[in-house]
Parts: C-alpha cells; sequence; structure tokens
C-alpha cells in the first residue's frame, strides 16, 4: 500500500540500513512507507542486541509545511500516519514477547506541524461518535523548534501569543503485527500496539509486545515533538523523527497487551472504547502482572495498586482509546520484571 | 438522615464551633453527620474571609477498625461516606461560584483503612456495570500512620510484603447543594462536584463551585491519606481529617462544573460516564474558560490545551466516573484567573 | 417547587380530586405540577384497588402551541417535564413493591408537540457529551391528532410531506421517590423510574417499583402520543394525557429496578451509561428474575432469555439511557409473576 | 487461514460450486473455510443476477456436537466463526455499493448448539471489558430442530424444562473486505459488515455494502436458527445453513455502513462501541440517507425518523456491539431506495 504521492524527499541512497557507523540506518523511501500493522511484508531484518536507528516520517507523510497546507486538501485516507517498518526480528516466534527499548528519539527536523481534523478530536463528533452538527473549522498551526534549547513554539492563529513548550519527544505510534492475522491502520491502537499515543513510548523506556507472527513485524512511526496527555484535538505537535532502539526476544512469554517499563515504573496500556474499559485492561493486567512476578496475593496486589498507581490518558481521539496503568516499582517487592530485560537493555 | 448507630465518639462538647482560637472549629456529632449533597438544612453558618477548620469522619463513619471489619458488616448503605456540613455562607446566592481554599488538610488519626467493596471498584461487575459472575473477596487493610514522617504503612493481608507510602492527604468529598433542587448522595459526584475523588483537593487548591442555593451549602468529608489515581479498588487509604478552610463568593459568575486552581495549574473537574463523556466534560469546559479569559480564540485555546493539558483520572469507581482537565498557567497569557481569587485566598 | 409561569389553565375546581364519578380525578392546578422525584410532599393520597384518573400536562408544561414556539424561550430549566403527583399509597413502605396498572392513557388534546432543543437528542453534542461544535437548529413541529382515527398527523416544516401515523399512546415518565433520600430531576430515569420514555407504560401494563419511601410517592407525566424506539431527537409527539390507574402493594418484596409485565412480556427496564450497562442492568435483573421465580437454574435462564428476549431501546437522550429487556412468559414455565399481581390489577 | 483440524465431512466432491441444477451451489472444503473479512484470496467468482447457493458451517466449525463438547476444548481461537467466502462479485469496484438479496436462508441440519463461552457475552467480564472475577461456567445446550414444524427445542441443563421456539433463520456474519485494506477477525462488526447478529439479515431482505476492494469479496456464515435480540450470552442457536442470493451493483455509490431493505423497511446497521455510539451511527447514516433520497430537509428528516424509527439491538457481545437503525418506508414519500436495487432482486 505505498502512498500514491507525496513531496518526502529522502537523502540520496537513504533507502535502506546504512552502515558507514557502527550503527545500521534504516531510512525508508517514500515507496517503503506503510499504514497498517500487519498486512505487509517485512522491510528489513534486524538482530536482538544490535542498537539500530529508525527515521519515521511525521503523521502527514511530511506535506503539511505551512499555515495554508489543510489535512483536507494534502492527505488522503488511509495514507496517513505512515509507519517505518516491518522489521523481521531475527528468532522472534508467536508466543514470545518482543522487548524494544528505545535508546533516543530525536526529532529529525527544526519545524513541526499540528492541526485540527474534521471530525477527528475528542470534542468534536467523529466518525465513530456521529451527530448531525458541522464539524469545527480545519487549521494547521506550524511549530518552529529550537533543537538546541529543546523548545517548540506556539504561535496562535488569531492572536498574537506566543510561548516556547519544553520537547519532550515520544513515538505515537509503534507496535508489532496482530493477533489473528488481523491487519489494522496505522491510525489504530490495540493489543498489537499501534497508535497509543503514549508518552511513555520515550527515551530510556523498553516496550514489550506479544509476537504474533515469526518476526514479530516490528514497525514505528508518529514521531511527536510534545502532547497533552490525551491528545484532545487528535494531533500533537508532529515530526519527523530518528530512533535508537534495541531489541531483544523473551522466549516463551506471552503479553497479551503492551507492557511499558521505565527505570521508575512497570506499565501496561489498554486501548478499546468506552474509556473505562481501555482502564479496566490496563489495570486488571497490572495488577494479575504484579501477583504473578511478586509474591503478592491477587486482592494484595489489588489493593497496593489502588494506592500507588499513576495512570496517564495517553488518547481520546483514535479508533479505540488508550490508558496507560503505571504502577512505582520501588513499592513493590524487588524482583527482575520481565527476566530483566529492561536492565540488560538499559545497559546496551 | 442521621447515621443510625455507629462507634464514632466526639470530644466532649465538640459538636459545634470552637472559638477558643481564632480559628473556629466544626466537629460534628453523630447526628451532624449528612451522607448527601442538597437535602438537608444547613448546620453552621460561615463568612467569607474567615478561615475556619472541620473534622470530618472517614467514609466508613470511622466503624471499620481491624481487618476482621468488613464493610458488609459494619456499614448500612446509604450511610456511607459521611460529610461535614453543609456550611451556609453567607452572602451566596444562587448564579454565584464558591470559591473554597484548602488551607491545610492533615489526618487526625494516626491509622487510617481501606477495604475492597462486593461489587463496588473498577476491577469488579458493579451495581450500574453488572454481571451474573460472583464478587471479589471483602477484605480489609489497615494502615500505620507515621504523623512525623508523613508515611503510611502497607501491609499485605496474605504475605509479609510491607512498604511506606508517602502521605498526600486530600479530601475525597467536597461540593455544594446541586441544581434543580436535586439531592444527590454522597457517593455521587457531578456539575454540584462531591464524591470527585481528586487528589487535586489538596492544600494550597481553590476550588471553584457554582451555587445553586442560597449560602451555597457546602460540605466536605472522605478524607484519603493517600490514593492512587483512579480509586482502582474503589476504596483509598481512608481516614479522618481536619481540614482548615477559607472562602470568597465570585458574584454574579456561574462556574457550570467544579474548577479547581492552584500555583501552577487551572483545572476542570467532569464527572459522568462513559468515562470518555467525564474527559469531554472536563476538556470542553477548560477549553471554553480558557478562550473567556484570554484573548486566545476557542480554536487556538483548543490547540494549545491539547499540547499542553496533563489531564489525571480522578475515579473510575464512583456512580459517576471523574477526571480532571489539568493546564498549566505558565503557558497561557498572564490573567488573574476567576478574577484573583485563588491569589487573594492564598494569601489570607 | 412550583412553575413560576405559565399558560396552562385547569378547568374551573379541577385542583383535587372529583369524586362525582366513581373514579376519583386528579387534576393539577398550575401549582401543583412538579419537577422532581422525591423531594416533594405528596399531594394526595391514594387506596390500593381503587381506581383512578390523573391528568398531565405535556412535558413542556403545555406552553408551546405553535411553530414558532420554541423551548429556550418557552421554557426555563428545570421547569420541564411537570409531574402530577406524588401520590400517597397507603399501606406502602420501604421494601416493598408498589404495583401500577394502567387501565387507560388517552390523550387529554387534539393537538401535540415536539421539538429539536439545543444540546439534547443523541444525534447532537450535549451537556453530558460535549463538544465545541455549534448546536443544531431549533425547531418546533405541531401535530394535528385525530381522536377518533388514532392518528397524529406529521407535517413537515421545511417541504410539504405529510403522513398520519398511529397514535400509540404511553406514558415517558412514571416512578416514585428514589432510594437514599436522593431527589432528582424529572428528566432522569434511574432505578426508581422517572424519564424511562419506553413504550411499554402503556394501557394494560403493569408496571412494578421498589417502594423507598413511606406511601411511595407514586408520580406519573411526560405523555407521548406516539414515539420512535430510543426517542432520537430527545423529544416524543408530546402531550397532555389523561391516565386511569390501579396499584397494589407487594409487601415484603423488593425490585432493586423497574419492572413491566403485560399479557404476554415480562419486562426490566434498566437506566444508565454506557447504554451497554443499561442493557446489562436490565437483562442481568430479568435472567435472575426468571431463575428466583421459577425452577431454572440461573445459566439455564441465562441461556433461555438468550434466545428468547426482546429488548427495546426506550431512550438514548436523557441524562440516563434506557432500555427494556423483555421476555415472552409463554417460553417460561407457568408461574404467577410477581405474585399474580399483574392478572389480579388486569382484571379489576 | 485453513482450520488445523475439524470434524466436518463434505459431501463427495463437493468442495466448489455445483451446476447440475440452475443455481450454482458453493460448499467450502473445510480447507476452504475462511475466519477473516479481507486478507485472503477470493475462492469463487460469482455473476450480478445469479442466484447461487452457500453452504455455511456454524461458528464452532460443526465440532459442538452433544452437551458434553466445550468450545474451549473443541474450538482453538482465532479458528471460530468460520465463513463461506470470499465471492469475487463481477464488476464490483472499490466506490461501488454491492446490493446481496437473500432469496433463502434455511437449516442444514436437524440440530443446532448454542454455549457460554468463559469470558464473552453480555453478563460477564470479558476480553474487552475485564474484570478480576471468576468466569461463569461454560456449558453447552443442543437444540433439537423440527424442520417441517420449523422449531427448536429448548432443553434446560439443570431442570427437566423443555419448550418449543419458532425457528427464525438468519446470518450471523455476512460482508466484504473491509476499507483501508484492514482485515478483520470473523468475530468483529465493523462498516464492512461482519459479525453483526442482526435477525434482519434474514430471508427477503437486501443488503447494501460500500465496495473497497475489487470484487468486493462477499463471505458469509455464522447461521442462527434463531436468537434473542443482543445475543446476551454471546451465541445463538448457531447451526449449518444453505442461503441463496443473488447480488448486484449499484455502480458509483458507496454506503459507509451498511444498509439493509426489505418490504416494509430501510435499516442502518452501526456497530462500535460504546453502544450509545452504534447507535449514533446507525441513527446519522438513516437521518442523512432519509435526506438525500427524499424531498425531506436534514432536520423534519431527524423529526420523523425520532417519531417512527423501530430499532433492534443486535449485539452487545461482540467485539464491536451492533444496532439496526430500522424506518418504516410507508411513512416516507414514496421513492425507489437505493436506485430500487431491492424491487428487483426480489422480483428475480
Amino acid at each position: 500500500m505505498p502512498v500514491p504521492d507525496h513531496s518526502y524527499r529522502p537523502a540520496p541512497g537513504s533507502s535502506s540500513a546504512h552502515t558507514a557507523s557502527a550503527v545500521p540506518v534504516y531510512e525508508p523511501d517514500k515507496d517503503d512507507l506503510v499504514f497498517s500493522f500487519g498486512g505487509v511484508d517485512w522491510r528489513w531484518r534486524v538482530r536482538p542486541g544490535q542498537v539500530f536507528e529508525v527515521f519515521t516520517e511525521d503523521c502527514f507523510c511530511g506535506r503539511l509545511r505551512a499555515v495554508t497546507d489543510l489535512p483536507s486538501q494534502c492527505i488522503e485516507y488511509p495514507f496517513v500516519n505512515p509507519q517505518t517498518g516491518p522489521f523481521y526480528v531475527e528468532g522472534a516466534e508467536p508466543g514470545d514477547t518482543l522487548a524494544v527499548h528505545l535508546v533516543g528519539v530525536e526529532p529529525a527536523r527544526d519545524w513541526a506541524v499540528s492541526t485540527t481534523v474534521p471530525l477527528f478530536g475528542a470534542l468534536t463528533s467523529s466518525k465513530y461518535t456521529p451527530t448531525l452538527q458541522s464539524p469545527l473549522p480545519e487549521m494547521t498551526w506550524i511549530y518552529q523548534v529550537d533543537l538546541q534549547a529543546r523548545q517548540v513554539l506556539f504561535a496562535a492563529r488569531d492572536s498574537d501569543h506566543q510561548v516556547s513548550l519544553p520537547m519532550e519527544p515520544f513515538l505515537g505510534t509503534i507496535g508489532v503485527a496482530p493477533a489473528a492475522r488481523e491487519v489494522r491502520s496505522a491510525v489504530v491502537p490495540e493489543a498489537f500496539g499501534g497508535n497509543m499515543d503514549t508518552p511513555e513510548a520515550k527515551p530510556g523506556a523498553t516496550l514489550y509486545f506479544g509476537v504474533n507472527e515469526p518476526g514479530a513485524l516490528l514497525s514505528l512511526g508518529d514521531g511527536h515533538y510534545r502532547m497533552g496527555e490525551g491528545e484532545v484535538c487528535g494531533v500533537a505537535v508532529e515530526g519527523a523523527m530518528r530512533t535508537r532502539l534495541i531489541v531483544e526476544i523473551i522466549k516463551g512469554v506471552y503479553c497479551e497487551w503492551p507492557r511499558i517499563e521505565d527505570d521508575d515504573f512497570i506499565m501496561v496500556a489498554g486501548s478499546y472504547r468506552p474509556l473505562e474499559d481501555a482502564y479496566r485492561i490496563a489495570h486488571t493486567e497490572l495488577v494479575r502482572w504484579v501477583a504473578q512476578e511478586t509474591q503478592l496475593s491477587l486482592m494484595d496486589s489489588y489493593q497496593l495498586v489502588s494506592q500507588t498507581s499513576l495512570p496517564r490518558i495517553a488518547n481520546v481521539c483514535d479508533p479505540n482509546y488508550t490508558i496507560v496503568a503505571r504502577m512505582p516499582k520501588r513499592v513493590l517487592p524487588d524482583v527482575s520484571w520481565m527476566g530483566g530485560a529492561h536492565s540488560r537493555l538499559r545497559a546496551s
């Protein structure tokens, strides 16, 4: 499903892995962009334990570059939210879990873009919550990015208010091929990960995905230079990104829903509707995970999670909504979560 | 609606305002406890600008004191979540807004309690999300409280895991008489406030409630010594509390939904079901509030909120769920929110 | 909470019970209209076994009489959906169930009205599902009613399409005082009944409500001359109504949620959000009811309900949504549901 | 994705189209069964205007044949709900609509089966609405089918209650390849149709699906001999089916959501969560359809739909829930819906 026409111009000869440095770089040509999880052949093979770098286009295929560019004019659904991948991870088999450690997630441009999109977002009627009302106006905001100061600049469209906001880059979308041979649009988050839009997919985090297809078929994209939690209007401060990552396979363990670990927290991402079901998914998985890996009983785990969890709303705008349950590790018995994968990858 | 029988014993002669110090103290006798917002006569009158102190019982009327005490044996619905109040605020008229600044919220005991309650909580079927399954076990946890170290001690019931958790006291329930002469159980949050279970009702915060009845009829209770966000199991670390507060009336301005302000954030609490509707309520109100008080257009406000808001899940267990939209003031034009009430009350 | 000003003019001397005929008639004066369930003193006393007649105003207090009359101009919230009552039923005590048999529900006028109401209805954003969009137009439709032919006439506003629709009168609102001393606006349906907007509240039906307050405090109103299921736009073909009814008390049995019985079906009304929770409430109650009154096990009841129930969507527009689970009696073991109350009242 | 092992034995030589009679018969071999919409190559080609017959297995691949057979023992997810197809319809192009008229839907066996499935169904926690509770018991019911009397026999498992229920056969699942190259499990309903579980997919009905892939790729299965509306326990009276159908292509018209038409009603199926969103989808599409094809304005259409629509709850158990909006044609201006496709196909 190649994107039919776009303005993105990769560097010459950049369409596959560079090995000039010790770190292979995967930079997709325009025809390499994919718009789904599942349903496409792998583009590159990667080995566990090898750091590699991935270039990802922004969610608009790089085509919105001025406030006069509008999504409805520049983008043709379903060619939105392009992903780089899929990566075939050597040794990954269905029933395993793929651990993906994000070494670095860095903006690849000095500008970013946000918009409103007609009938998309949390504070408008939408495709799946329709009404008979007229849509909100479609507008575009361009953010100048100061890569040194690590700031993005909000400039109001209808007044002269401007304010610098901290750059807090993360990947809006990351995941593997879905279970049951499903193929899902890259705008959808579900058990396979995908468009979760969680700021927890940030440098220093390790994400765990249950493997459904040989090679896991990892894809990533939708870089956000920053975002309010929930992605209220449906669009973050969107930009192309360079991500360094390293993967590991946990054999014979299958995560039903994406798990995330950083130095301080274990987390579970639940994605569904209504939003309370996303919350229920994330928290039942978290409570059971704690009970499985510690000596805490299920009810003690439920109680301790109840008093200490710090969930974050990831998105309330995509076809499924996402909530990330977050549990501070320091209040839990000292165990090696997921067999210690995060610590190992962090040290790489 | 007095509580028919309970073990709470107030100090002798404590049933109304003390004036020994400069700060009047309102300590309810057992017959003064109320279990609703609206529907009861005011108990005390308070004046804007006067700091006063309020004792509130815990949500179990102080009757659960050992791990062998169970809610189903000690508590008779609807006599749960007792409130102290209502306070008649002199000068408050329907159409005004009541600003309530929490000067201090301090534990009144050196122990606290949490439980599971059959068919209550986010990870069980419940009265309003029923299934045919059996309920989870009913269990009680007692937390020892170190008031000096400001820690509460979690002690597992089924293993020997123990861990100290920071004391982070707040009021689970605070609000005024509802609109349209409704009377709501004290376990319900809605536009009048009530059982929002948000950690933002903490010392240093100012809460704004639209006034529906003469005197506003402020009540508070449900002290939490700490809580994970969302109150997953339906019960926080519950304890009696002493709260110092001061109120102000904002004439002729009516907040449709509770607003909260502290030194860093302006916030709106939305409470309804499904959870995305709580999110929508909180964020539409926040976006409109920003647009009303600044020179930002509605769409610029929507965009800036989208990139900077930090909402918190308050509860996913009560009859209505609560989400608090939170916007950092520093990214917004420098205005005096709500006429500067927070700054004035903070300085009192 | 009297309605402050309205155009309704009752017949002279009509403000309380008539006893000229064998059937007492309760016709409220304008100051007798109530706008809540709970929170008001009873107006009249009725005896079990005595047929009586009740006049109810339409949901707009009779003030919308032409297509140029708009709700936002003629009605002041919360003075909408006026109820006639409360009726104190002699002998009804908390913990009992009140059986209300509708002998007749007949239009009291030869016209009726429907409208759109800004930010109310299923296909618009609303108070509890807000967006930033503009509301739909506010419009009024007047229906001419042919009482002989039992037809109402839809006349399009923007074209000349007209069509006669069968008159199918029922009460949109009927219920008792809520539990836990709550007082709810008359636009809300919940466990006490209220604004369920179910066409099953029709002549020949018996409704069962758990009694929460002495005398039960029955109220009724919101006559609908006809309605599509779900009340999509939020307003039915609304009209004043004359209802003949007879009540019975079932001692020591308490229905948690409203039950309805007619000659062919047993039914349960569940009212909450999201809509699947209304469905869950209605169907868990139905499955348990069948298992309790027959020799069917819970799982056999679940199976038989699954293959034969014919639920109806009642409303998807009110503060709570309502679904009515409906089970044909003929497929069930032959038992006297609710002690045979429906049969007895039907025969009266 | 062939089913790995099952007991189904097709008649010898039955694996492709029979042309002995005028009606081609498509009878899948076990390796022909598919478990998704999209993602598989077409199996057979069909021509518009040609009646053909399709055999479909039951949702359990025919493996549950006694009350001692349990889904968890006999079925391996995702090999459930097998579909026959996909059928490549000659001439169907993306952007067209495929009209599918069901000439006949007849049971292919004299027995059928229903079960409970752990963590599936409306009255239990489930994969997407999880709790920490234990699942309900897994049980199987076998229904004897009297093909002459057109009755199925419910026999209680835990008592001797038996009752005959009318046979009302329909297809639980029917649809085309999804948009955006998605591939969805055959248990999911969405805009492409799929597992809608609506009794409206019955003999005499015409279903309209927007075409997303060349040939449309029609599949069908999940025959239900009868079902209560909503499919409460998640499983109907399931059985193999023989369906006669005929298709037509409506060029250049694309239905966003499945439409259904029979002699009396026009209908739209909306499938999503929460259930009110399924309701909103179905009814916005219905209101707009009426306004597009008649001279009624959008607001008049909204009003008339509000007073006359008779929606049916299709399922509240699948990954998406389905509601079917139903509008009686006789109250609408006399137009040829969808260009008169239903009338033409009905006459074939």
